[in-house]
């Protein structure tokens, strides 16, 4: 079946004249989830890994995947002609290296500029113009090979009504044009999907998890153009939409549109794709920065605050009810890890507002929690026993907020050596809620108030502390973060401002034996300012009990215990009035003083 | 005096054609401390501050200067003719502008292109091209009115033994070369002269503190060259030199060697002045890096570390018999800032290779200790009493070993809110010398764990908490730091190796009432090796009492008592063999547990 496609895909190249056509796994957007209709790459490979990155020349193909995936790749490569090159290993060749050295002198190369990012555009032009080598970026060949390519996602849009955005598209616009005239730009081109969100006030449903819709924006000096499948909007938001002065354009109307734009363009590099690059006027004065977007739409607004700490505390109550049924079941009925993650989901959806989980839940049994990124499946799954410890990492979307929470839960004895990972993590995650600080301070500063506890211990967890999250948007959300090395692609490190929202999630990860993580949402908010300066503090906003069967309090110090005691004294103040007679007395427990 | 040294100063510019003169602070080597011969600035202004810059046309002449000298220079200025710019302030222009602005078109800018720093020098090429303004910098115009001018320094220099550096020269310059080889450069110059003592394990004495000799190196694929005044070195130092293939020449005969370098260059942009990068031929290649004796130096080698120890083992004799005599004599001396700075080094003195004081101690007491930069002169000093807070910041130059420490001292009561500040500081200093971190950790991820518990109480140091020390060279040493804000131009923020010495000294400093630091030194070791990585931890190489009669042990967790116990044990056991029987008597009270 791949061959086949290989077959076809070969003789489209041969007639346009194409030695080598490139095919990566990205939507138009540079988004981190994407539709199954941009699933070009599997389509072509049979590879079903999110990262992975297809070259096709007429006398051979390559795959490029990372090690999470060599395993994978190599059974879904079987009998596909396709050879897998395992990124970062010694010898292996990039795929620059190996377009410079397979393609002939005056060549083409071939994509779909659309899925391609800017950056990575503009290196193959670069380490290909040795060679002479020619980009053709305006035509997806894969589209035309692919007959039951599912269609481009029909999600319905809707705008979020002022008391949960807190602010009007009129007012974000004339922000933005603002920022525009003070870098001397007339145009301001977005492909981003959640910077399109969060300006326009839409949210839609194109994309799991994710509730936006597919759109790209240009916003001018007197005008905003929203380029979007005009079925997706009502006929009401339309009109809403126009009283804001913002013009509606059909989706792939950009590609045509910034061919005329004139005057200066404001582009993110990071974000933009590389048909709309190339398809600028030449002339174009093009500033290159991240979005103005993407700050604004991290400090959070006085309303969006308010309303995320409401939903938080509606998701607190179905995690505390989740907590309380799992603790109460799990010795007389069989639930796997699939049941749990079902059992939490049903306990979200009874909440108000609940649109749907922010990701699919982590629900992950005993050695299963040690893998960071573990999923069950029907094929794959643990059963829950009446021991040990039990990993759920999940959140809803709501139409006032976001929510992320893990809590591991003992689901019965749990060994010593586990008591005393499972304390530090939660003495690690506390220390970090309770820091005070002055503005000016980024996450990489304060990761290790978070870390020292495991590290302590002679451990270590490979990731960040905690990352920047949307309103009613993606999970994971720039440019703030807590981690302490410095990686600049990941933009997470920016100075934390107030209204800023952080998750704060340390572990401990044993290899074939547990996983535990412990994870809470924080605000940043301004405390006392005085003549050495402005101080922060974090709010905390998630409330579910942090398990004290799992936690050993002779090695916390008394300042820990006081955090604990202090946390648990808020989930009960916060959460009772919403549970059951029962959940109330057994929450009385779960939130005792230690 | 000053209005006759300008009229002919501008007497020669006119003689040259030139428009504007500039004259600037620095020595040829962009050192931290200066030489009498070097102070041009302050000769033909008056002012004596360090920091600032002189700018004479023949109408006008300009002071630019920063805010802890604005009061200073307005007292110095008077009837000089000199316009005071303070610098930072609203409306005040650049010397650039300045420039910019002053100099008429097709004009001469002249300066002594040995004191200006190439990046400086590169900046007023780029700014005043547009009005096509030259700039001569090969005439040191002030030296030929300065009749009197302190010769340049005389000082001997030594080679310091194998055993005191640890690794030959021969050693060291086939380590060089082989970074060379990398880099592909068949020339390395160097201007900084801790880097060229360190290469060539020349000490010396031409600069206060600082135990080196002016000099310059020139190190090629197959040659060294040194260019220093060969009478500072002994015939037997010459011989071993010799030995070891480095080749003298006079001081100044760089400007013209460089003139004739062919090849590839490597340079520090940052540290290299703009006489020698011009002096270059145009197209030779330049490669643009720090040093790379710059890391190679910071990493001490065991033999080194080893030294290090022992000359702060002997430092801390001397500190704490210090703190000995003054808890013992106040109540019955009269003692004053100067008298106890002096006793101070008196100790250092009595202590086996001793060379000299690292720095000119900060002695400070009540309020004074709130100004960081304090320094207690004849005329402005207090008379310590028997009561309230002393702070001492001192340091020795040893064969063996570069010190610095700083211990605040109860010389009798002390205030409530003063123990509250003390114990945080204490804490802070504690916690980070026993932080555990993995290899990859630098300094501003450390920070906040010398800060927390000050800033706990709303209040901040503006300093960083520690930098880096060289080994029998200069106090301040690249490129290790601990602080939390990113400065680059700092350079001290680099991964902490093994090996590297960084001291870890936070304070409190409360205007017009008190001033807290402590300071200890901690080398970076390797700690646990496993499969999380290289765990680091710190060896505290510092040892003299943290005064427990300004410690509240109810404002300590049981953790950090038991750091202060540990330390306090280790104290005793290091240092009370080198004591007579009272001072251990008295040491084994202030190193007691709590």
């Amino acid at each position: 079946m791949i061959v086949e496609r290989l077959k076809k895909l070969r003789n489209l190249m041969r007639e346009r004249n194409i030695q080598a056509y490139y095919i990566p796994s990205s939507d138009y957007h540079e988004s981190e989830y994407v539709d199954n209709h941009f699933k070009a790459r599997e389509f072509m490979s049979g590879f079903t890994g999110s990262a992975g990155t297809l070259v096709v020349t007429q006398d051979d193909a390559g795959l490029w995947t990372d090690g999470r995936y060599f395993i994978q790749a190599e059974k879904e490569l079987q009998d596909t002609t396709i050879t897998l090159f395992r990124m970062a290993e010694e010898g292996v060749p990039t795929i620059e290296e190996y377009l410079k050295n397979a393609m002939p002198q005056d060549s083409k190369l071939g994509f779909d500029g659309r899925v391609v990012g800017v950056k990575v555009g503009m290196e193959f032009q670069k380490v290909l113009s040795e060679k002479n080598i020619e980009i053709v970026y305006n035509e997806d060949l894969v589209d035309l090979i692919w007959n039951d390519r599912p269609a481009m996602p029909q999600g319905k849009a809707f705008l979020l009504e002022l008391k949960f955005a807190g602010k009007s598209v009129t007012e974000k616009l004339a922000d933005l044009r603002k920022t525009m005239a003070e870098k001397k730009v007339s145009n301001h081109i977005i492909t981003t999907l959640d910077d399109i969100a969060w300006i326009f006030n839409l949210r839609g449903s194109d994309i799991v998890h994710f509730p936006v819709n597919l759109a790209y924006a240009v916003i001018t000096t007197n005008d905003a153009f929203l380029f979007i499948d005009e079925n997706k909007i009502s006929k009401e938001d339309k009109l809403k939409l126009n009283a804001d002065n913002v013009t509606l354009k059909p989706y792939n109307d950009i590609y045509e549109f910034v061919k005329v734009l004139e005057g200066e363009v404001l582009i993110d590099p990071v974000k933009i794709n590389y048909a709309i690059y190339n398809n600028l006027k030449s002339d174009i004065r093009k500033v290159q920065e991240p979005n103005p977007a993407v700050l604004c739409k991290a400090i959070k607004n006085e309303i969006e605050l308010e309303n995320t700490r409401n939903s938080h505390l509606r998701d607190g109550v179905a995690c505390t009810k989740f907590m309380y049924w799992l603790k109460n079941n799990i010795s007389t009925m069989k639930i796997t890890e699939i049941d749990a993650a079902d059992k939490m989901q049903s306990f979200r959806k009874e909440q108000e507002n609940y649109i749907e989980d922010s990701f699919t839940a982590i629900s992950a049994y005993r050695e299963n929690a040690a893998m960071m990124h573990y999923r069950a499946t029907e094929e794959n799954h643990k059963i829950l026993e009446a021991e040990q410890l039990y990993l759920l990492d999940s959140g809803g979307q709501y139409f006032d907020g976001t929510t992320d929470i893990t809590r591991t839960i003992a689901l019965g004895p749990v060994d010593e050596e586990i008591k005393r990972h499972y304390t530090a993590v939660a003495r690690g995650m506390l220390t970090l809620s309770n820091a005070k600080f002055l503005h000016g301070v980024r996450g990489l500063n304060l990761d290790i108030l978070a870390r020292t506890p495991i590290w302590d211990l002679d451990i270590d967890y490979k990731c960040g502390t905690g990352h920047g999250i949307g309103y009613v948007l993606n999970v994971h959300e720039a440019p703030n973060g807590i981690r302490w090395k410095i990686v600049p692609e990941r933009n997470d490190s920016c100075i934390l401002e107030a209204g800023m929202i952080t998750t704060n999630e340390p572990g401990i990860y044993i290899e074939g034996s547990h996983g535990i993580r412990i994870e809470n949402e924080l605000i940043t908010r301004e405390g006392v300012k005085n003549e050495h300066g402005q101080f922060m503090y974090f709010e905390t906003i998630t409330f579910t009990p942090i398990d004290l069967d799992a936690i050993e309090p002779k090695y916390m110090t008394e300042k820990e215990k006081q955090y604990l005691n202090d946390y648990h004294k808020l989930v009960f103040e916060k959460i009772s009035p919403f549970l059951t007679e029962e959940e109330v007395e057994w929450l009385k427990i779960y939130t005792r003083s230690i």
